[in-house]
C-alpha cells in the first residue's frame, strides 16, 4: 500500500459497471449518466479497478462466452496495473445467480415459509458454487431487512417480519454461499424496510430501540455467521442518511460488532447524498461523507470516489488515512479470495477446460423443487383440497399460465426484462396450468386468463366464469407481476397503495365465486393481500409467494395431495383494510381494537399454515419448578406424533410474552422455531433449550437487559395457535447482556414412544 | 404544605369525575370501573379534592342549575377539609365549552384554514369567559399535535400538518382562553399524532430529530404564549410511554423549557402504564412511574394516585418529595387562580345574581360565523361557483340536512351523544339545505339524502339521481359523522383504514356525476379524502371541515358568492391511493415518484385555496444584495392589489428550501404566513421580516443550528403556487441557537400605491 499512488489506491475503491454480450467477446464499461470516470477501457484499467459490476447481469450471455470474456478481462486488468491486482467481481444472486439460464430458486418469503435453514444453506452453497466457477467473487445477497410495511415493493425480497426468522434463515444462506468461497453481502444495513408508507426510498421514522430490537438482530446474526460484506441502506433514518452515518457504519458495525470485511455502497447511494438526500454539496463532498462514515467501495460505478475524491484530498478536505482504511479492507478481502496469490489465474479456466456450461442442472432443479414444496402455505381449506384425481378443473387467473408468475424481481428473467422484455427465459419454468395438465392425478384442465394482472375487460371475466361454471373446481391463480421501477406490482420500486389484489383480480375472484363452484385460490405474490371479503366463501387458499422454476410442480404436488403442505407464514395476512404498517410484533396498545375503529388483527397470523393431516401434539412440558435463572437456560419439551398414512411436517414455535417490562414490548415475539418431520407412525420429542438472554430487550437506558420476574412461554403451531402456555419465574439479578446468546436456542430431537 | 397529612397532599393530585344533572341539584362522583377511591361523597371530600372532572360534560344540564350545584359543591369541599382548599374544575372546550347549549365554534382544522390568529384568540377569549363564569378553571384544549397521518381519527382536532401553523394558531387560542383567567391545557405532549397506521393509541415510531423539528415546536410556542398546563400524550415513543418518561416531562419540559405550571394526565393514562403499556406491575407502581416522570395530577379520576400511591410511599417505593413537587405546582396554580384567597367564593355567584343563563349569545354566534366564513376552502372551480340566484338546486348527500354534519367529536352534542343519543342539541344549528333554502339568492332547493354516511341502498341513490337530473346544479354534501370510540367516521377512536369517502358516498357521487348536471361537492369532514377519481368531472369542490353552529350560513355565503372563499388548506388532500403517512413536509426522497410506483404528490397541497376574484400579486421583492447574516434578519416585501368589486383576502406564504444541510430536510417548510384583507381597489405592501434562526434545524449532533450557505425563500399563495423564489446567501458563522427566534417572523402591512 505504501508504494501505491493515490490514483491506484482510489481505483480499488470503486466498481465499474460492465456488460458482456455474445457479440464479440469483448467487455465494455457500461455507459451510465452518473459516472465521472473516463470511459475508454485502456484509460480505465491503468490504475486498476476495485470491482467489476454485474458482467452477467445486463444481457443474456452464453455462459462459456461470458466466463471466458470475464477471465480475459481479469487478466488484462491485472496486467495493466503496476501491482497485478485483478478486480473483485460481483453479481446479484438473491434467488440464484442473476445470469441467463441459471437456476431460479424460490424467493426469500418462501425460505421464510420453509422454516428450514438447512435447505436454504444447501441452496446458498449451490448458488455460491455456480458463481465461483464463473469467476464471480461476491454476491449481493441476502436481504436481511425485516418486513415492516407490506406495501413496500421489496417485501418479496425479505425473509419475513420476524427478526429471529430472518436472522436464522439469512445466516444459513450466508453460510451456504460463503462455503463455496463467494462473499455474501448483507443488505441493507439498516432501516430500509421501514420507509414511510412503504414507499421505496422514503424517509424512515424509527427510534433507536426499534432499530436495536427489530432491525439489527438479523444483521448481528449473519455477521456472526461470517458474512464478509455489508451493503448500506439507502434510508435516511430520522434525517441522517445511513450512507453518511459513522455511528452505524463504523461505531456500531466495526467497533461494536468487530466486523472486518467491506462495506459496499448500495447502487448510487453515495451520489444520492448529493442528489437526493441533499447533505452533500458536490460529488467530492459526497465521497468525504461516505468514506468518513465507513463505505469502502462505491458501487455500481463511480460518481464520487474517483476524480472527485482525489480532488477533495488535494484540497485537504479528506484525510488520505480514510482511503487507506478502506483500501486495507478491500485488499485483505482480495488476499483472502486468493486474487493476490502468486500464480493467480481467473477461475473460469476450470470451466473452459470442462466445458460445463449448464447452470441449471439436475441437482439445482431438485433442490429448487424441494425448497418450493417445503414452503407452500395452506392458509385455509374447507375440504376441497387435496383435489381428487380426475376432476374437471377450471384454472383461471393471470398467474395461472405464465412462467413469470413464479419469479421475483431479482431473478434474471424479471430483472433483465425491464430492459430486454423480449429475452427468452432460457430455462424450463412450467406454469401451474401446465403442471396440473401434466399431473399424474389426471385432471381435465381448462384454462382461462380472465384478466391480466392489471387491466382487463368484462369479456375476459365472462370467459373465466364460463370455464368455472363448467368445472368441478375452479383454481384461481392470482397475484403479482414482479418488476422494477414501477413496471410491476411487486419488486423494487413497485410499491402498493393498498393491499387489495392488483387490477381487477378481486373482481375476477368475485365472479368465479358467484358461480357456486368451489374456488381454490392460489396466490403467487410478493406480499400478502387482503382476503377478508372473500375468505368465508373460498373453498381453500394456498400461498406460494414466488416459488421459483419448480414452483408449479411443487404447487401441483400440494394441490393433488402428493405432498402435505408444510409452509408457515413468514408474514401476516392483513385483516380488512390492510392498515399498514402492521406486523405481529405489536405492543398491547398497537394490537388493541377497542380504542380504534381499525382492527389490526391479521386474517392469518405469523407462523400460520395448515396441513392436510395435522401432527398430533401429544404434550408440551417444562421443568416442574418453572424457574429460570436470569443467566441460565430453560428447557421446553414438545412431543409430536404422526398418526397419518404419509410423512408430515410441522413447525414448533416458541413465543415470549413479557407481562411487565421497562418499556412497551410486543405482546409476543418468536424465540425460536423448529421444523419437525415425521414419518407415518413416528413420535418425536423435541427439546428446546432457551437461554435467558433470549428474553432480553433494549431497556429504558438503551442497553440490552434481562429482567427477573414472570414471563410466559407460548408454545404452538402459529403465533395464534398456541398449544401450551408455560408461566416461568425468572430469578436472579437484573443483567445487562450482549448479543452472544440472544439467538442461542438449541434444539435436540429424539425418537419417542408413540 | 408542611402541615398537610400525606392523605391530604395526595388528594390534591387527582381528579374526581363528577356529573351534574337537572334532577336534584346534587353532584355525585361518577362511578367508574377504574377508580380506587371510596365513592361516598363525605368520605371523598374529607382530605380535599384536587380537581373536579367535567361536571357539565356528561349530561345536558340547565346552566343555572349546573353552576349553582357546582358552586355549592365547591363550598362543601372547601368546608370539609382542614385547609379550605376548593377543587380546580376542568372541562373540555376544544370547539367551545363542551356543555349543553354552549356555542359550537368551528373545529381546529377550520382555525388552521383561516390563517387568522386574531380571530382564534377572540374565540378563545369568549370560550374562557363562558367557562370562568360557570366556575370552571381549566380547559382541556388546545390540541397542539401536528397531523402526521390522515387516517388518524383525531386529525379533526388538530390545526393542521405544519408546526408553524399549529403553533401560531394554537398559541392564539391559549392567549384567548387564558386572558379570561382560565388555564389552557396543551394536548398531547408529545407524539400522539404519529401513531402506527394512524390507529388511535398505537405505538409511535419517530426519532428524536423529528420530535424536535416537527412535533415539539407548537408546544414550545404555546408555552411561550403562557400556557399554564400540559397534558401528556398516551403514546409510547420507541417503546417508552410518555406518561413514564422523565426525559420529556421533566428534563425537557421543566428544565429546558422552564415550564412552571401543571402536567395533568390524559384520561386513564396513568392506569394504562399497567394495563396497556405493561411497564408497571400495579397501580402503585404506575403512580411511582408517572409521578417520577412528572405527571402532577391524575385524571379523570384516581386509579393510582390515591390509596395505591400512599401505600407505595409507605413501602418506601416512592419518595414523598415527589408528592411535594407535584403538590407545590398544584397549590401554586390554585393560588394564582385565587382559590386560596381570603374571602374566596365560587365564581357562579355572579351568574346567580344576573341570571345570565345564555351560553350562546349574539356575540358568540357572530364570531362563530366569522371564523366559519374565514375558513371555507374553495379547492376547485370550473365556473359553476358562485351559484347564480334563483337556480334549481338538488342538494343531496348524508351531510346536507343534519346539524351533526357541522360538529366534530369534541363538541358537546357529539361527545355526549355517545352516551345520550336522544339529547336534543339545544341550540340552533342550521343545515346546509336549510341555509340554502333560506338564502337571499332565492334558490329552489330539493333535498335528497341519497345514502347515509355509512350504508344505504340503491333506492336512495336513485332518488338523489332523480333530484340531480331535474336540477340546474347538484350540490353534493358528503363527509364524516363525528363520534367517539368507533361510533363515527372521524373523531377519537374513529380511525380510517383508507382515505376513500366513507360508506357508499363515492358511489352516490359517481351516480350524480353520471347525470351530466354540474356537481358541486361540499365536504364536511374531519380529514381530507381521496378525490382523484372524480376531480376532473366535478364542477367545483368546497371544503368546510366541521364549521360549527354557523357553518351552514357561512357555506351558503360562499356558495352564493356573498362571501369570497378565504380558507387555505391546513392539511394536504392526498392523491390517488392515499398512501399515508404523508404530509407536505417531505424530504426529497419521500416526495419522489420516480423510484416508487406510489406517487405521494397531493391532489391539493398544503396552503391551497382559491378565491372567486384573485388578488393581484404585483410584486415580491427582497434586499438587492440578497445576503442574510446567520444571526440577522432578512426582509421580503409583497405587494398585493384588489382589482375586484368586493373585498377579498389572500394568505401570503413564505417557504424555506435548503439545498444542502447536515441532515435530510423537507423540500420546503413554512416559515410564516400572513393573511391580507383588501377592500376594492386597495393596494398593500406587506413586509415580512424573517430571522435567521427561522432557517434552523436539528443537525446531526442533535442541536439546533443555523448554517451559512445558500437558501431559497419561496413566496407564494400555496406550497405549490409559488409566485417568486428568492435565492439568498446566508453569511457568517455556523451557529447553535435556541428556540427564542425560531418563530420570530414579524409582519407589517402598509397602504401602497395602486
Amino acid at each position: 500500500m505504501a508504494r501505491m499512488s493515490l490514483a491506484e489506491k482510489v481505483a480499488q475503491l470503486y466498481g465499474v459497471w460492465v456488460g458482456i454480450d455474445n457479440s464479440d467477446g469483448e467487455m465494455a464499461p457500461h455507459q451510465h449518466e452518473f459516472t465521472s470516470l473516463p470511459v475508454g477501457w485502456d484509460e480505465l484499467v491503468q490504475n486498476g479497478i476495485g470491482q467489476l459490476t454485474r458482467p452477467f447481469g445486463t444481457a443474456p450471455v452464453d455462459v462459456l462466452t461470458g466466463a471466458t470474456t470475464l477471465a480475459n478481462a481479469q487478466r488484462a486488468i491485472a496486467a495493466a496495473g503496476r501491482w497485478g491486482v485483478p478486480a473483485l467481481v460481483h453479481e446479484e444472486c438473491l434467488t440464484g445467480l442473476a445470469a441467463w439460464k441459471a437456476t431460479v430458486y424460490p424467493s426469500p418469503l418462501c425460505w421464510g415459509a420453509g422454516f428450514d435453514p438447512d435447505l436454504v444453506e444447501r441452496m446458498g452453497a449451490q448458488i455460491g458454487a455456480t458463481m465461483r466457477r464463473l469467476g464471480i467473487h461476491q454476491g449481493l445477497a441476502p436481504v436481511m431487512d425485516v418486513a415492516r410495511d407490506l406495501r413496500w415493493g421489496r417485501v418479496e425480497e425479505t425473509i419475513g417480519e420476524d427478526p429471529v426468522l430472518v436472522g436464522t434463515i439469512g445466516s444459513a444462506y450466508v453460510r451456504g454461499v460463503q462455503s463455496a468461497g463467494v462473499i455474501a453481502t448483507l443488505k441493507h444495513f439498516v432501516g430500509y424496510s421501514a420507509s414511510k408508507a412503504g414507499r421505496n426510498l422514503a424517509p424512515v421514522s424509527v427510534g433507536r430501540r426499534e432499530i436495536a430490537d427489530v432491525l439489527l438482530p438479523p444483521f448481528e446474526m449473519a455477521l456472526r455467521a461470517g458474512a464478509d460484506s455489508v451493503m448500506n441502506s439507502y434510508a435516511d433514518i430520522d434525517g441522517v442518511p445511513v450512507a453518511a452515518d459513522p455511528a452505524l457504519l463504523t461505531d456500531l458495525l466495526r467497533d461494536t460488532y468487530g466486523f472486518t470485511g467491506t462495506v459496499v455502497a448500495d447502487y448510487f447511494s453515495v451520489a444520492f447524498l448529493q442528489t437526493l438526500h441533499n447533505v452533500a454539496e458536490s460529488p467530492g463532498d459526497a465521497a468525504r461523507l461516505a468514506l468518513t462514515a465507513g463505505i469502502d467501495v462505491e458501487l455500481p460505478t463511480v460518481n464520487a470516489y474517483g476524480p472527485p475524491l482525489i480532488e477533495a484530498i488535494g484540497r485537504g478536505e479528506v484525510d488520505v488515512a480514510l482511503v487507506d482504511r478502506a483500501l486495507r479492507r478491500v485488499l485483505l478481502q482480495k488476499v483472502r479470495l486468493g486474487l493476490l496469490d502468486e500464480g493467480w489465474a481467473p477461475e473460469p479456466a476450470v470451466l473452459e477446460e470442462t466445458g460445463d456450461a449448464v447452470l441449471d442442472g439436475e441437482s439445482q432443479r431438485a433442490l429448487a423443487g424441494e425448497l418450493a414444496r417445503r414452503s407452500v402455505v395452506l392458509l385455509s381449506n374447507t375440504g376441497s383440497l387435496p383435489l381428487a384425481a380426475g376432476l374437471r378443473l377450471a384454472v383461471v387467473g393471470p398467474r395461472a399460465d405464465t412462467p413469470q408468475a413464479m419469479m421475483g424481481c431479482y431473478s434474471f428473467p424479471m430483472h433483465v426484462g425491464v430492459h430486454h422484455p423480449d429475452v427468452p427465459i432460457g430455462i424450463e419454468i412450467p406454469t401451474l396450468a401446465e403442471a396440473l395438465r401434466a399431473d399424474p392425478a389426471g385432471y381435465d384442465v381448462r384454462y382461462e386468463q380472465g384478466v391480466p394482472v392489471l387491466g382487463g375487460d368484462d369479456e375476459g371475466i365472462a370467459a373465466a366464469v364460463a370455464a368455472a361454471a363448467a368445472a368441478d373446481v375452479c383454481v384461481a391463480v392470482l397475484g403479482d407481476q414482479a418488476g422494477l421501477f414501477g413496471r410491476g406490482t411487486s419488486g423494487e420500486g413497485c410499491d402498493a397503495a393498498s393491499l387489495r389484489l392488483p387490477g381487477r383480480q378481486e373482481e375476477l375472484l368475485e365472479a368465479v365465486l358467484a358461480t357456486g363452484v368451489p374456488v381454490v385460490l392460489v396466490l403467487l405474490v410478493g406480499r400478502p393481500y387482503e382476503l377478508a371479503r372473500q375468505i368465508d366463501r373460498l373453498a381453500a387458499v394456498v400461498c406460494g409467494f414466488f416459488p421459483g422454476e419448480e414452483g408449479a410442480r411443487a404447487l401441483a404436488d400440494v394441490l393433488s395431495g402428493r405432498a402435505d403442505p408444510a409452509g408457515r407464514l413468514p408474514v401476516s395476512f392483513p385483516g380488512d383494510g390492510g392498515n399498514q404498517p402492521s406486523t405481529y410484533l405489536a405492543a398491547p396498545l398497537g394490537g388493541r381494537s377497542e380504542v380504534s375503529s381499525v382492527d389490526p388483527t391479521p386474517l392469518f397470523p405469523f407462523g400460520h399454515g395448515l396441513s392436510y393431516t395435522p401432527i398430533t401434539w401429544k404434550g408440551v412440558t417444562a421443568d416442574a419448578e418453572a424457574t429460570w435463572p436470569t443467566d441460565g437456560t430453560f428447557d421446553v419439551r414438545v412431543t409430536l406424533h404422526n398418526g397419518a398414512a404419509g410423512p408430515v411436517s410441522d413447525v414448533v414455535q416458541v413465543y415470549l410474552h413479557d407481562p411487565v417490562a421497562e418499556v412497551a414490548r410486543p405482546v409476543q415475539s418468536l424465540l425460536t422455531a423448529h421444523r419437525v418431520d415425521l414419518q407415518p407412525g413416528e413420535t418425536r420429542e423435541v427439546t428446546i433449550t432457551l437461554h435467558a438472554d433470549q428474553t432480553s430487550y433494549t431497556g429504558a437506558s438503551g442497553r440490552r437487559l434481562v429482567d427477573p420476574g414472570a414471563v410466559e412461554l407460548r408454545v404452538g403451531a402459529s403465533s395464534r395457535d398456541i398449544r401450551e402456555t408455560i408461566s416461568v419465574s425468572m430469578t436472579g439479578p437484573r443483567r445487562h447482556v450482549g448479543f452472544d446468546r440472544v439467538m442461542a436456542a438449541t434444539v435436540t430431537s429424539a425418537d419417542a414412544e408413540g
